[in-house]
Parts: C-alpha cells; sequence; structure tokens
C-alpha cells in the first residue's frame, strides 16, 4: 500500500484507540500542541519534570521532543524519557527547534539523538541541514554546501540515523532512508502563525501510536497540516488573517476524514 | 437560598468586585486560566516565584494550585501561598491535574492537603477517586475499588478534609460533606480542547472571591462553564469544531448572566 | 516628519525586512506575543535560557525583556541579553510587568534599568509611576503622590533614564524626555484579554528593529494595537465577546497598512 493510502488508513485508528500523546516540549507552543493532539483524536500530556516523565511515559503511545526552550533540566528529562520510551518500544518523535542558532541546543540535538533512537526526526530545512551537516563533518552551520539538495540530506540522514526524516517546508520531504517522497499541500498562511512546525511533529506522533511505518506516519502528519490548512485558508473572509485561520486550523483538523487525505493529499516518490 | 440560585447571586458580585485571583498553575493551560478570569469579570495574577508569591497572594481574593506541571520549585511556591492565604483568610482552589499518573503529583497533592487548608478541591473522576482512595489506605491506583460511588467518594473526601469537593464529567458532583449535588450542565466538546478543567477551577475561584459559601461558589463555576460550553457548541456551524468552539466558550463565559444561569442551570440535590 | 507620519512610514519596512525580535518574557501571554510579532510581518524568537540568549541576540534586531513570570534564571538571562545587546547596537524594549507587586520584581527592574540602555521603557500608569516614584526617592508605591500628573512622570522618567517611556492606557502617552504625546485609539475590550501590555511591547520592538527614532517606533507599536483593537471590536456580531475580539485583534494587526495609521491614528503632542 502507497504511504499516501497508509496515512489515512491510520486516521480513523487514531480517532478509535485514542492514544496518549507524552510531550517534553517549548513553553511557547505547548497549548497549540495539545489541542491538535486532541483535535485529530489523540490525547496529550505535558510532563516536563525529570522525577515523573519516566513514569508518565510508560502510559503513553508516543513521545515528543522538542527543544524550543530547551533548558538544563527539561533536557535531561528527554534523555530520561526517551531512553524509557526505547525499552519500551514506544515511537519517539525529535523536533530539533532552532538548532544551529546556539550550541546549548546544538548539544542537546546531538546528546539525545546519540542516547535515544528516534522513529521520525521532523525539522525545517536550515535545521536539517544543519543535523546533517554537523553529523557529517562537524563543522556546524557554516559547513553546509549551499548546493546540496534536501531530498539528498534527509535521504542520507534517515540512512545514517534510522529513522524517518521529514523537512517540511513549501514541499514537504519525506525520507526512511531509502525512498524519498515530497507532498505538495500546505498554504503559506502556515507560515503567518507560531507553531506549526511543533503541532505538525505532534500530528506525526498521533499517527506514529497507531502504527510502526513510521514513514507513513510522518506522511500523516505532514499532509493533516498541509490539508487542514488549505481549507482553513479557502474559509477566510474579507479582512480576516492570522488570527481567523488558526481557531480555523484547529476546526479543519478535527474534521479532516481518511477520504479527505485520499482525494488531497499531493504526493510524488521517488 | 438553593445553591443554585445562590451561585447566579453571585455572578453580577464578581463583576462588581473585579477580585484578583491568585494562580500557581501550569505552563500548558495558564493563558487560557488567565482570559477565563478576565471573560467572567475577575482579575489574573499569574505569579509562581518562591520569592514572590507571598506578596502577591496579600493582594489577592482567592488563589488557584494547580499542579498541572510541577516542579519542586512550584509545589514549593504552592505551600508558602497557600499557607499565607489560610493565614489571610483567603480561599485556596486545588485542582490536582494528573494526580495518580506520577508519585511526584501524589507527593504535591498530599504535601499540599496536609499543609493548606483547601477551600474547594476539584478534579476529575480519576484524580478525586486516587486522592480518596490514597487517602483511606494509602495503596495507590490500584486500591480503588471499582464499584464505589462517586457520590460518596465526593461526599466522604470532603468530609474528611472540611472542603467542598468537585468531580466534574458529563454530570458533575458537588459535595460538602453533607449534601451532594449533581449538576447536568455541559457538552462533550469540552473534552475537544484542553485546559476546560483547569479553567473551571478558575471560575470556581472567581466565585469563592466574592463569598464564603464554597458550596455555590463551587457550583457557580461548574454551571458557568457548562451552560457557555452548550451555547458555544449550538452556535458552531457546518465544518466548525473545536477552535471555534473555544473561542466561543470565553465569548459565552463573558456574556452569561445571572438570569442565564437560574434559567439553564440543571441540578438535582440530595 | 511628525512621529504618526514617521511610524506608517516604518510599517512596510517591517514587512519587507522581517525583523528578528528575540523575547525574554513570561510564560503567560508568550504565544500571544509570537504571534503578534508575527501578523505585524516581523519574526519571533522566544529563547530565554542563561547559556543561549547572548548568541540568540546577535541575530535579533530588537529585544525584548518582560518581567511577567520572572525568575532568578530568567532575570539573569535578560541581564546577559541586554547587555549583549547594548554592545551590539540593538535596541531594548523593557516590560516591567507588576512592577511594585512584589520586591522580586522592583529588584528585577532595578537591576536592569541600571545595568542596561533601554530604547523604549513600556508598562500602564501604576508600573511606570512606581518605577518614576522609586528612582526619585526609592520609598516605593506609597511615596507616590496621587497628584502627580502621569505626563510629567513621563517626561521627566524618560529624560533621566534617556529612553523613551510609554503609559499605556485609555489614553497613552509617549515621550522622549523633552516632547510628550497622547494617542487616543483603542477600546476598553483590551482590557478583557490577557496580553494586550504584552503585545504592544512586541509590537514597539518590531518598529524599533527598522527605525532607531524610538518614539515613532513607540507610537507605532501604540497606534497598531489600539487602530487594530477598534477594528476587531467595531467587527463583533451579537454574542461575540472577548474571545472573539482577541482572534480580530490578530486579523487586524496582521491588514494594517500605512494608510490605515495614518488615517486613524489620533496623537495629540505637546
Amino acid at each position: 500500500m502507497k504511504p499516501l493510502k497508509t496515512a489515512a488508513f491510520l486516521l480513523p485508528l487514531i480517532k478509535e484507540k485514542r492514544p496518549l500523546i507524552h510531550h517534553i516540549t517549548n513553553f511557547v507552543t505547548v497549548n497549540d500542541c495539545a489541542n491538535i493532539t486532541l483535535a485529530i483524536g489523540a490525547s496529550p500530556i505535558m510532563a516536563v519534570h525529570g522525577r515523573e516523565v519516566e513514569e508518565v511515559v510508560l502510559g503513553a503511545s508516543a513521545l515528543v521532543l522538542n527543544i524550543g526552550t530547551p533548558t538544563s533540566n527539561s533536557v535531561e528529562s528527554m534523555l530520561l524519557a526517551g531512553e524509557k520510551a526505547n525499552e519500551l518500544g514506544i515511537p519517539v518523535i525529535l523536533d530539533p527547534v532552532g538548532v544551529g542558532i546556539a550550541k546549548l541546543r546544538s548539544r542537546a540535538a546531538d546528546n539525545i539523538l546519540s542516547r535515544v533512537k528516534i522513529a521520525v526526526l521532523r525539522g525545517n530545512a536550515s535545521e536539517i541541514r544543519f543535523l546533517s551537516g554537523a553529523s557529517i563533518d562537524a563543522k556546524g552551520v557554516d559547513s553546509i554546501c549551499c548546493g546540496q539538495n534536501d531530498d539528498k540530506i534527509a535521504r542520507e540522514l534517515a540512512a545514517q540515523l534510522g529513522c524517518v526524516v521529514v523537512i517540511t517546508g513549501e514541499w514537504d520531504i519525506i525520507s526512511d532512508g531509502k525512498k524519498v517522497y515530497s507532498t505538495g499541500n500546505g498554504h503559506k498562511m502556515l507560515t503567518q502563525i507560531t507553531g506549526t512546525g511543533c503541532m505538525i511533529s505532534s500530528l506525526i506522533a498521533a499517527f506514529s501510536a497507531v502504527s510502526n511505518n513510521y514513514l507513513a506516519a510522518a506522511m500523516g502528519g505532514v499532509l493533516t497540516m498541509g490539508i487542514a490548512g488549505e481549507a482553513a485558508y479557502h474559509s477566510l473572509g474579507d479582512r480576516e488573517g492570522p488570527g481567523t485561520f488558526k481557531v480555523r486550523l484547529f476546526d479543519q483538523v478535527y474534521n479532516l476524514t481518511a477520504d479527505t487525505i485520499n482525494k488531497f493529499g499531493i504526493v510524488t516518490g521517488r
């Protein structure tokens, strides 16, 4: 079955199973991540304290690690929860927000990647390029050759880390280290609100919680946000903008069906 | 006067007095708690640092302690603020979010309940059952007998703690240790957004700030959310969902009147 | 050029340059600050950890320091980032939320004001009065003579600190220590949602990022919120309230143009 069809197939499973998605995430978009998790039909929990994350992950079906506002404590919690999730076979989604803008985040991402087996790594182009460059020659942002092709970066990083890599942007790139897919849904209004990327990671976690086909799960998360974003945008009236758009985005994710994913999902595969 | 009528009577008092409601709460729903406090007509302050909570509580008319994202520091702040509130005769509302899912939270709730006199304890059924079970035989979650009746649990825990206990759910249970009331307003869409429970605790605090009839205050908070939730749901159009619902919830709480509470509040008492 | 016209002139520059606005801010309204920064056309980053704020400020065009939920760590981060911003010539906007309600905040504000050169200081009347009183005779809140005129306070504090001082309220007062302007836009519904003040500081930062005319930048931020607030209010239908108002506020800021500022901005200067 093609990953688009698999992704569509998984959506009703999320609503049926209501999997618990444990997030250790930033304090900027945490409310949006909780609400998008509910909107897709899963159940969020946002525990972050080092002394409870291992217990909390026991009841979870997926774990999101997001370094958007890292602290020494939160990164330590991510490592504890991530290792426990690996032990239990629970998929871990890593969102390396802002990696490359400060050493603290680069070290956090490196630490997590070296100690925790990731199911899906999702970032924007500069974040994934940075992780790719860093992991190849450790020279940091400057070492990234501009001619590099993001398809190749995603595929190689996925092969190296043994996970699915997602680069979200105008076109989204998804690779499991062998195949590379692009999805073309979405609207630029998605860049006019904060938290879109973080919310895609939450959606990917919801799909990953009901299937170990993480390629399809990643595609499900990306397509959900893209298709919902298009619908939310086209529903806007005169004088409406990002405030109304964000509200409608939750409505659209909530109302999304497998049929809609099958009908409107734009995927090209290589 | 019946508690429904008292609750309705208190609503305009909140708008008149604009009491300051001090919250020490989680970082997931803190913005929603501030906005619902404003919507009902009160004034929120969210100070959490141990070195300022005692000063802040001096100016407050009610204190909300919510353990949704506990840290060692925030629990310590809750104890300091709670003891100061007791000293000053300011009502304390405890929201034991997620108690039972991790020992850290159980210890936090135990600590608070042993050192701070609570006016209203509000949780969902599993949270209140856990606290009830824990306080009876300290065997934890597993000790809770499934046949137990939530009415009885609420009444007995209220009697034991000397406070009002609220279990929110499809039907809400409110007891002061003697009488037990049920309220039947609300809509299941309230479970599709995060923070509904936290916001009910904020609303209860607003009512508690203008009356020491905490039974009526608890009922006021519960009815406000329930009736506003119904109205918000019935206002939804085609393709609208939890995004729009949440926005309308604030609108409806803001526009709620004593008459509406009297007219639409569904209460059965025993 | 009059500051109103300059403010209007700067708005398209923000959209063209998309300056990065670094915030070290509270966890209550941080999401709103990020979204309003995007709505005006700038780009937010909310890094707070002491070990990364200096690196992050390197890439920023303005820095917002907001003490709404201060911790020892966050105030230390503010000092580090502020000093680095000064070194780099990046404007710093200080929002002394709740100064005067607790010594922790007063000390935080004093520390920041003594070590960091501020471009724009924005607060409500009680916050600015407190800072003014404290800086004159250090006797705290009680030393503020009620007969004092806010125009005079703003002008004198601006002259003393060598920055622009903004007092937001029903009429907003803006002074650079020489001239004093009042702006009369806005609607009282802006006081029915949390974060309006914080968001004005973010907007002022966006304007300050594209011009060193901080008087005009401050006026730009204040007028943007005021005019958008009026438009958002007048768009409300029956039974709508602060929930819908907040959503529309983001829409209106997003759709605001230089022409609208020129046409609807109400400014009196002395």
